[in-house]
C-alpha cells in the first residue's frame, strides 16, 4: 500500500517526513511509481487521466476542502476531501470579517478614504440584522456560532433541512422564504450541477431590497453581470467576493472598480500541510479498518 | 428637578416622548429655561460655560461614552458618562472586524485589488496570534470574549491590572512586558493626560517586529508620524484607525493615501438615542435614591 503524491514540492516536504513517521510509504510523482499495484491512494488536485493504469486504487483525496475540480471517479474509487480544522476557521474568520465588512459600510468607507472623505454615517447594531447562510455544514455551523454571539440573527439553508442548535433552518423547498429575509446573504454552497449559476438574477430578486452578498462558495456559483446590475438597481447594497467568475479576476475586469465589491483573491482558507498529512494517514487508516472514510464524498450528490 | 437638553434636534425629537412617559421634566435650549434653579442635570457634549448659574446642579451628562472633551466641574457636579449597550456591542463589531482586516492582510488585498491584481499569499490562522487590549473595561472585555472564542490569544493592560476571566491581563508597571508580546495591539483607551500622545515612537518600538494597530481610543492618543515611520521601518505592518490626530483628517493627509492604513471616520459606535435617554433617566433616578450614579466619572483619574 503506497500513496501516490502528486502536489508540490513544498506540501511534500511537510508530508514526507510526517508518512515516515507513520510508517506509511509515499512515492512522490508519478515517474517514480515502479509498481502501479502498490498505489492504494493518489494525493491530488486533478488526478491523472488515466487511473486504470492503478489497479489497487481505493481512494483519490482532494488537495483541497473542494471536489469540483475533479472527474468522475473509476467504479470503486473512493473520492474524499480534505478535512482539516484549519481549513474550516480560516473561512470562519473570512466570512466574520466580510459579514462585518459589509454590516459597516466598508466599501463606503474605503471608497471615501481613497478621496480623503471624512464623513460619518448611522452605525448599525447588530441585534435583529438577519444573516441568511447558504450551505450550513461544519464551516457554516462555526460561522452561525460566531455571528449569533455577536447579535446578528442567523439562519441556514441546506438541501437536508438538517436541524442546527440555534439557527432556523430552511429546507431545499423553503428557498424563497429564506432568500426573503436574508438581509445579509452568506454563501458556503459547494460547486454541484444544482449550485452552477445559483446565484443569479433570479435569487438576487428574491432578497429584500438593498441585501447584502458575502460569497466564499465557488465562482461558477456567481452571475457577475447579474449582479452588477443588482447593484446598479439598488436591489444589493454591496458584495464581498472571494471566489469570482472568471477566476482569478482578469486585471481590466469591472468589478475590481466597482466601489460596491470588495474581492479576495480566493483566500479564505488554504490547507495547512500538516493537517493534510494527518488527514489523509486517518483516510488510509480507516480504509485499512473499512470504517467510514473522512471526507468521504457522496458522488451521486457531488459534496 | 429637571434635565437642561443641549443636543441635536434629532435627539431631542426621540429624548421628549421618553422623559414625557416617565414624567420627568425636560428643557431643551438655555433660553427655554425659565427658573435657573429648576435645573438639576445637563445632558450635552461640551457645557455651557457659565455653569454656576444653575445653582441646583448635580450632575452633567456626557452625550458620549467618552468624557475627554469636559472641562473640570464645579464641586459638588458629578460627571457621567454615557453608558449604552449599544455602545460597547458598536465597538467590539469594530474592533473585531478591524483585528480579522489585519490579521488577513486587507489592507495588502485592498492595495491589490486597487490595481486588479490577483496575488493571494499565505493563509494565517488565529490560534496562538496574540491580541493585546489597552484598556480592558467594559468595551475591551466583550472585545477580549468574541476573539478568544476564535482562537487568538488575548490579553489586556489596565492601570488596576484586575482580573479578567480567560485574559492575561497586565498591570500599569508591566506594560513592557504586555507590549513585548502583543502582535496585534488594540487601543481603547480613554483620553486622560497619562494616555494622551501614548502610542509612540518609543511605545511601538516595544512591540514584536512587525506589529500590527487597532487604533479606537482617541485621536490625541497617536503620534501619526511616529506610526509612518514604525511602518517605514518594517517595525509596524499596518493599521486601522476609527481616530486620527488630527480629527477630522483633512483630505491631502498622507495618512489617507498609505496602502498599510484603512481609516474609518470616527464610527466605532454612536449613542443610540433612546438607550441614551433611558440612561440619563436612569441617573436621575439614582441621584434621587443616593445610589452609584451609572457612568459617573472619577474626575481626579479622568475615567
Amino acid at each position: 500500500m503506497a500513496l501516490l503524491f502528486l502536489s508540490t514540492p513544498e506540501r511534500a516536504a511537510v508530508w514526507g517526513p510526517i508518512f515516515a513517521g507513520a510508517g506509511e510509504d509515499m512515492i512522490v510523482g508519478e515517474e517514480a511509481v515502479s509498481d502501479p499495484a502498490a498505489v492504494t491512494h493518489i494525493l491530488c488536485w486533478v488526478p491523472p487521466e488515466d487511473l486504470k493504469r492503478y489497479p489497487n486504487l481505493e481512494a483519490v483525496i482532494s488537495a483541497g476542502a473542494g471536489v469540483d475540480q475533479m472527474p468522475p471517479m473509476p467504479e470503486g474509487v473512493a473520492l474524499v476531501r480534505t478535512i482539516a480544522p484549519g481549513i474550516e476557521e480560516m473561512v470562519r474568520d473570512w466570512v466574520v470579517m466580510a459579514t462585518l465588512m459589509l454590516h459597516r459600510d466598508m466599501p463606503i468607507y474605503l471608497h471615501q478614504a481613497n478621496r480623503g472623505q471624512w464623513s460619518a454615517h448611522a452605525v448599525p447594531r447588530t441585534r435583529g440584522v438577519r444573516v441568511g447562510i447558504m450551505g450550513i455544514g461544519r464551516i457554516g455551523r462555526l460561522v452561525a456560532w460566531t455571528l449569533g454571539t455577536m447579535g446578528f440573527e442567523v439562519s441556514g439553508w441546506s438541501r437536508s433541512g438538517q436541524p442546527v442548535e440555534g439557527v432556523a433552518v430552511y429546507g431545499e423547498a423553503d428557498l424563497d422564504a429564506f432568500l426573503a429575509q436574508a438581509e445579509i446573504l452568506v454563501c458556503l454552497l459547494p460547486l454541484t450541477e444544482d449550485t452552477r449559476a445559483i446565484l443569479s438574477a433570479k435569487l438576487f430578486e428574491k432578497l429584500p431590497r438593498g441585501a447584502r452578498l458575502v460569497h466564499a462558495g465557488r465562482g461558477a456559483q456567481l452571475d457577475m453581470d447579474a449582479l452588477k446590475s443588482a447593484l446598479d438597481r439598488g436591489q444589493l447594497a454591496s458584495a464581498m467576493l472571494d471566489v469570482t467568475n472568471p477566476e482569478p479576476l482578469p486585471e481590466d475586469h469591472w468589478a475590481w472598480h466597482d466601489p460596491r465589491i470588495v474581492i479576495t483573491p480566493h483566500v479564505a482558507a488554504s490547507t495547512d500541510h500538516a493537517e493534510g498529512a494527518r488527514h489523509a494517514l486517518e483516510v488510509i487508516r480507516t480504509g485499512r479498518n473499512r470504517e467510514e472514510l473522512p471526507g468521504r464524498i457522496d458522488q451521486q450528490r457531488g459534496y
